[in-house]
């Protein structure tokens, strides 16, 4: 099944809109699902629909609520989302964010009581766009499901906590990192196991904490590994502490809003100016000439090029604004039940 | 040989003064050294010295110069180091950023002109210290002498560079990353080479891109390799964004100051207030808890404990503050034969 990114704006935001939301907050989370699917990051896309539908139902994601700013100084400001749709209030923090950075040259926006907030990457794609260097942590997300060990442990009590940074560029992609802080997502490990595939190597540990490839160990007590040995371990940390403890987005947790997983997550957000220290031209053609020095290396055996971090995204970005999204026929046999369920005609 | 770090500290600093440091300078790059080595990071310790001493003789380091600020507004500025030690300007831009960052929250202070700036983790320990989060980016390593291989590629354009990231706790240790994004510091490639050992699988490639254990290689055009595969190159790259292109250091290259490695260097400080969103025993007490809850994991097979990043270098610290610091032999010789011949007696 293919859609245009159009035809699937359309048909999320009138699924949105037929489950409760509002019209403004409809619009945005099908521009951020949307957005997702068109880089190809379909983890963070529609396929979060019945979910969100689910969550409106059980009073977890409040649909028609807006964003509130709690307090704030000329560089920074704590941001409550009303427990709506995190995208809603992850793109009024980082907005803030840049808002104020404009003025002050850097600021730091926090977001507690948000929902999903889908893909970090487009909030800093959003500052890299108004020529900010943005970065993102968040954390939080394991106060009821910790699925993540801790380096040299066999209990899980962390979580993917992701982190992104995005830089303007000139001519060449901005750069754009985007991850979760352990070896691998969660939506891979669910789907290895119902494909009844092995995983890679050192990703995750059963409940021994020795690393495995069976997926099966993962739901046996065992759990995500962070990335990278001690060094990714200690950015997951830094992403509890960021998102979670330094927002003091426990304070704000009110149950059942944010369900299970969303419940005491906040996420923080810095934002300056590209140009804080020379002329953007300067800044943009240096950033230009370092993404094509690494594009010129000689890809290594087993490699066909040598990538920036970005790189992907955009590609997979003009494809399918081109030629569509393709949308699994099992996923899209799940929103056609739930669009109809809706009352929604599909398209 | 043992050292107390009070003797390390003055014979250090006597040291640099006979080999032209003022007095000011000597006893800044004692403490940094000299703490290095007290909390057992002995790569970025005394073993420097010589080092040092020829980049003076070499007019690569300008013993007795001062930073100064080029620019500043309320939340952010750019020091030049002045192209004394490096320890020196980048003490003076942590404490520029920290008292920004009292008043406005969140600040961002960058250094050019800045040799050798010793351990990143000083500097974020030194904003824990005062209550702030601190963040440090370091890039511009690779100008003339690239080691690190970008991702996939074949052939090394980039270098270590090295981030830090510190928290503030309250009972507990503060939390401290710090790490190259390399898998391996270049100084462990050149000790198993010396040592006519193999390194960890995965750290190095030779020159086609291959990864090996063979030190060897890595001097036959091969290189070193980012941490945690796309991950860590992805941070690497963020690290030459912020520490070199952001900062605008190409700008202020001026050889032969700097010699090959710091002629291009610059470093990103940002540090922000612990307590801008709740009293700070609030976030000191949900800090320790954190930490309280990953060390109380129990240990995976092969391990002994579960630890927090810094845990060991606050241990080491303790130890060494009471049985002193051991120095090598073949080091110790090399230092005294230095301070020898610059007419420092050995004590």
């Amino acid at each position: 099944m293919i859609r245009t990114a159009d035809q699937l704006h359309t048909f999320t935001a009138q699924l949105l809109q037929a489950a409760g939301a509002d019209q403004r907050n409809a619009q945005r989370v099908a521009q951020a699902l949307v957005g997702a699917n068109l880089c190809g990051v379909d983890t963070h896309g529609v396929w979060h629909l019945p979910g969100y539908v689910q969550a409106i139902r059980a009073g977890e994601l409040l649909p028609t609520a807006w964003p509130t700013i709690l307090e704030e100084g000329p560089a920074y400001a704590r941001v409550a989302g009303g427990w709506t749709f995190g995208h809603v209030g992850a793109e009024v923090a980082m907005e803030l964010a840049l808002d104020k950075a404009a003025t002050s040259g850097i600021a730091l926006v926090s977001l507690v009581q948000a929902h999903h907030i889908g893909r970090l990457g487009e909030y800093v794609e959003l500052a890299a766009s108004r020529n900010m260097v943005g970065l993102v942590w968040a954390g939080g997300f394991a106060e009821e499901q910790p699925v993540a060990m801790p380096y040299g442990g066999r209990r899980p009590v962390l979580h993917t906590n992701p982190l992104a940074m995005g830089f303007p560029a000139g001519a060449e992609t901005p750069m754009v990192l985007d991850f979760a802080t352990t070896a691998l997502s969660g939506v891979k490990v669910v789907e290895a196991r119902s494909q009844g595939k092995q995983l890679p190597p050192g990703c995750i540990a059963d409940r021994e904490g020795k690393p495995t490839t069976d997926p099966e160990e993962f739901f046996k007590g065992g759990g995500h590994l962070p990335f990278g040995g001690h060094k990714g371990y200690g950015l997951m940390l830094a992403a509890e502490l960021l998102g979670r403890v330094f927002t003091g987005s426990d304070t704000f947790a009110e149950r059942p809003h944010g369900g299970p997983i969303f419940g005491h997550t906040g996420t923080a957000m810095i934002a300056f100016r590209a140009d804080l220290f020379q002329p953007l031209t300067e800044y943009a053609s240096r950033t230009d000439e370092l993404e094509q020095r690494v594009r010129a290396v000689p890809p290594a055996l087993g490699f066909a090029e040598v990538l920036v971090p970005g790189d992907l995204e955009a590609r997979t970005r003009e494809v399918r604004q081109r030629e569509g999204i393709p949308i699994p026929d099992d996923l899209w046999g799940r929103l056609s039940e739930l669009a109809s369920s809706l009352g929604v005609e599909v398209g």
